[in-house]
């Protein structure tokens, strides 16, 4: 499947995150992940994230695109940091 | 088409933001929108956030889905705000 992550988490934990998310998925920028995952990384990955994350506190969206990737993706304004492995 | 949209903008331009943003989209929680839209209302949406924003500083994203809604959204953690329109 492709997955499209974004988290929104406490300053403290965002470290930990970004260390864990980069293990599955490519960084697009900021608070942004994506890639191809298995089932089984996707759920090692929540695995990972739900022991970080303060869940009264923080949050984690994942948008699963189960038949295709995407079509295309925009960046409007500045590019903060990301691997820019695809596209 | 359908769009997710993933902003990330100085706390200054957050309310001008999401005020643009909700005029098109449905809001899914923090800095995340989503919802069909069309080209011409996709162009006006990028045209009032090019204005509204500092390109040197803030940025968002526009993931365009042509063919389909994605197939799942899952949230880990708290639920920060949000249209609940769908899902």
């Amino acid at each position: 499947m492709f997955l499209i992550l974004v988290y929104d988490v406490g300053e403290k934990r965002v470290g930990k995150v970004l260390k864990i998310c980069r293990k599955y998925l490519n960084w697009v920028q900021n608070s942004v992940f994506e890639g191809e995952i298995s089932d089984a990384n996707f759920k090692k990955l929540k695995f990972e994230l739900k022991k970080a994350i303060v869940e009264e506190e923080d949050s984690v969206i994942f948008y699963i695109l189960r038949t295709t990737k995407y079509s295309e993706r925009q960046i409007m304004g500045i590019k903060k940091g990301g691997d820019d492995i695809f596209i």
